[in-house]
């Protein structure tokens, strides 16, 4: 472990995560949540809401007088009453450009709002993963894996050792840091079969969504850096 | 994941550790317990018989009329009545020769004696790794690391991770065990890097023990295979 001064640490689950003074949280869902916004924000949409329950998110375009789209899973699939599922193929500049995205899934959504507390939270993807590296550089980070229904998941551990190995080696990880990055390092050139590795990921190939994987696994292809901010996801652009 | 059919499960520690029939138990705490014991069997050690607790080893050796020795720790040190500690360095040709030993740290004992229920255990470490996949090809295996106090520590999964990869591309491996094999490919050239990147391994170095992590590290110096068969483990040398 580097001496360079500067500290990441790994949440292999949102259950582990513990808020940590002076650490920017960084939210991590590669299937699909935090690929999936990263997608709807560099598509044009105007900002994504994030909300936990189905209910909370009807409710909110409800009182929104309409013009938003609602957007979400659950057990990976639509949620009835909403417009578009968790994939990001369905979040393109027509179905979303201009709006406001409502958002809420079983499991990325939870990720996303457990650093809040702390105040802005990133949100990170290997869609987007050099351009957060650049953006929160020098910055110490708690990365938040969301997991899948309380157990860590190879994607979001993976995706989160790609932020680590981008800090370079002078960086100083905590034991599940080590191990994200060093399971990155092993799938860095084969991403895809990372998320084939993933029983998650495996599932969602089995339900037919096995295109979103390799979406997902699309690293360094957007250079939006989506942060949550006063309620509310948007795209700061890096200078 | 492979299609050999050969699979290896990797339990991060033993508290996760699910039995799982016609699997081959191989249980493994690289710092010391594990290390310790092929050492001493290499040493000439006639056999170790291992315990959970202090006070039935200390029984057991007052049945035993004599000429046994004492080993093991709590808290990485010597136990008061005790001969030896838990460093691979006390276990000699002089100290163990020819003689039983009876053993017990803690956390090492309990994932030898976890995989008992199903049979032989065989007892893994760096130091007999090549061995061990020799003496074990083509077998479908459980690794039980034992952690440190309920967590999973580095210097154990990476270990599990050395057996997987010993096991070629084909092998099906679990979540964990796809993470424990990246681990040990991350670090395979560096392997005492990996111990003082374990907060046990530091731990150990805290209280004087740096030279064992270096001791625990070197893989594939040793050809014996310890296995506990009727609650004894003895040396099998590979054919």
């Amino acid at each position: 472990m580097g001496s360079s001064g500067r500290r990441i640490r790994v949440f292999a689950t949102v259950e582990g995560f513990v808020q940590m003074e002076g650490f920017v949280p960084v939210a991590v869902d590669v299937l699909r949540a935090t690929s999936t916004i990263c997608t709807a924000l560099a598509a044009g949409a105007a900002g994504v809401r994030v909300f936990l329950e189905p209910a909370e998110a009807l409710a909110a375009a409800r009182e929104s007088g309409g013009g938003v789209v609602l957007g979400g899973e659950r057990d990976g699939v639509l949620i009835p009453g909403f417009d578009l599922g968790n994939s990001p193929a369905e979040y393109t500049a027509d179905t979303v450009g201009g709006r406001e995205v409502l958002f809420t899934t079983s499991n990325g959504t939870r990720a996303i709002l457990a650093g809040a507390a702390l105040g802005d939270v990133y949100i990170g993807s290997f869609l987007n993963r050099a351009a957060l590296a650049q953006a929160l550089a020098g910055r110490d980070l708690a990365l938040i894996c969301a997991g899948t229904l309380g157990r860590w998941s190879p994607e979001d551990l993976g995706c989160a050792g790609a932020l680590c190995d981008a800090a370079g080696p002078a960086v100083e990880l905590d034991e599940t840091g080590v191990l994200a990055r060093a399971l990155y390092r092993d799938y860095r050139e084969r991403l895809g079969q990372l998320m084939r590795d993933s029983l998650h990921g495996r599932r969602l190939a089995e339900i037919g969504l096995e295109a979103d994987l390799d979406r997902c696994a699309a690293i360094d292809s957007l250079d939006g850096v989506p942060v949550l901010r006063g309620g509310r996801i948007t795209l700061i652009r890096i200078p």
